[in-house]
């Protein structure tokens, strides 16, 4: 059986990957215990983050051939409903979405945004899906280990762990497979690192809610 | 009365402007004596445009700041159905939509990506607002000289004088306004010329149906 | 023996290649019967060509690997040589290097900004290439044909023609082919397209010369 | 007398100023305490940063109006002389320059070129700026402390520290504050950020050649 590019990228991060699903903020997220003044400092910050991806689209959005860009569309509108529920999230918990930029997020966001600029666009398109599949994975770790339990985070952990979501990331997963036909070792190289610079970028964003908790 | 920004710009360009709204393609839509294979080349290389006014509006998104992003936002999600407006238009007609990009279709959304990726922030909205603009004054143009009288395109018409998309257009005019706040002498003469340049293509583009008509 | 990328490219581009060197502005100027008013016109857009060629350099340079970014530095310094030669050669002659930017140089200049900044790196660099490779055989097809014969223009006709820039364009060639390994069809299909529209503005930009001459 | 906008962009980050002029590694490269290992491991990250800062000059080239533009031109006719320089001292000193890039080299110029790609030119430009100012007040500090004792760096202090380099930045600093006028107070909060994001990834860059020295 052929193993696809994406599962490849994938195979090759694996270590990353496993380590950020055990960061302590999912677990923590997971049992309860995690500190409101921590869920509130990372969710001020993925604010921050959401809006960035939006350019970090945008770029792809200018770049990519059209049928993909179809996709990219369709994840423009849920980023729309994406960021409404952030902001009635946040209203609703008194958490302070104008709080600065942490270096961490400015880091990532500006790592996505340069890749989508200049890489090639199987590169910049990786980048975008390890993300977006990072996002998924976590999530669905936080659910497989609540086991039924409610906690007061649930719609942030149902949004991300819903079936609607894995069916946007499986679509994602195949355009990138679509766009590594061909790609050289050369280029392949590229794209791992860039895969798993993602991978450490997304532990440092989950770092940030326990500076100073 | 203090005149706009936008408007002083639309006053620079008040001769091209009226060229632009007495084209014979907007006369001839209006009185129902357009060629179909006129109006259907021009279908086939406006759809192109859109799709390639997706990549403009990328840009943009990736570059300006949150409060203009929201409105490129929801212009994307209207560029979604519009898309699928033509595709069913399209359809319903016969027209082949994988005709070649024409070179005039090519030379104006080249000059607005390119606008769109190296200019100021002000000098790329004011390009991006000139094209919504143009097409909402020549679609006005067409239903007030129909007077009532239907027409096999009427859903084009209909759509592109709008309320709904005048509003939008009003809302990316007060954006731009408010980008050019500050704006120096060297930067406005930019402005101008680019706002020119953009009616002068809108005008070779309505020349593109009628070539060998 | 093995056909490479670019000749590939150039070989399916091979009749619009022979249209261009066929230019009558060529054939003029090496019978020494150009106009001067239709040379200088010229001068003075390719000015405004190199200048916005500068950018598309700058572009690339952005995107490139190391070794293809080295190349391109070697173009920057020889550009500023060149930008002096049209500076001297411009005060000589009286021409006013200030005339504002025709549309044919805006669209061919906005399609090679646009391409370089959208376009996957093989596609860009193929663009790049085919207007350095077409100037290098359109000013020795003027050398070729002047036959020793001197001509007031000599400057422009020996400094394009040269072996060092032959050597460059060698230089370009090479790096395209290498960025091509590996291309898929569909990838390949854009760039014969991108390849075809370089040399058609080509042509229109030799026209350029002989509007109102 | 009036205070320039780079002036008046230095002091309100002049804590942040003191601090990186305070860095270790400036106080023992001047005291000729380094240890090599850690210049060495800097040196490697200052190449690749180096070749990384092309691609932020190549966006600027590709944005900057004419006259900055010539001033990028300059700049990068030095950063070749520069980087053959970096290549000579690695050789001599057996420094391997295929090292992987630190996170803090990729978080910097990252930052860099999305700055570059997507803010408006003042503020990308004065995030240039900030750099190569840092850099030349960094070494003349490491210059005025040494005292007239010879280093075995003596070549980057002297290269770094130079009155060529100075005019160079002098002229960098005369451009932004042409390219700050009429500036909003919006903006200017926006490029004070980016001005001191600038300097705090300076210092994380000193900070690297200690990391396990």
């Amino acid at each position: 059986m052929v193993t696809s590019f994406h599962e490849e990228l994938r195979s090759a991060a694996a270590a990353e990957w496993t380590a950020m699903l055990a960061h302590p903020f999912l677990a923590r997220t997971a049992a309860g215990t995690i500190a409101p003044v921590a869920f509130h400092r990372w969710l001020a910050q993925d604010f921050h983050y959401a809006r960035e991806l939006l350019r970090v689209m945008g770029i792809l959005l200018a770049r990519a051939p059209s049928p993909h860009g179809a996709l990219l569309l369709d994840g423009l509108v849920a980023m729309k409903n994406e960021l409404a529920l952030f902001a009635a999230e946040a209203a609703a918990r008194g958490v302070d979405l104008t709080a600065p930029l942490a270096p961490a997020c400015r880091d990532y966001t500006s790592f996505l945004q340069a890749t989508a600029f200049r890489a090639d666009l199987v590169e910049a398109w990786a980048a975008f899906y390890a993300q977006e599949a990072a996002y998924l994975d976590c999530w669905r770790e936080v659910k497989r280990r609540q086991q039924g339990a409610a906690s007061p985070y649930q719609s942030f952990i149902d949004n991300w762990s819903s079936d609607g979501f894995a069916g946007y990331v499986a679509a994602l997963a195949a355009a990138l497979d679509e766009l590594a036909r061909g790609i050289t070792p050369d280029a392949r190289v590229r794209v791992e690192r860039t895969f798993r610079a993602v991978v450490d970028h997304e532990i440092r964003f989950w770092d940030l809610a326990f500076e100073q908790a």
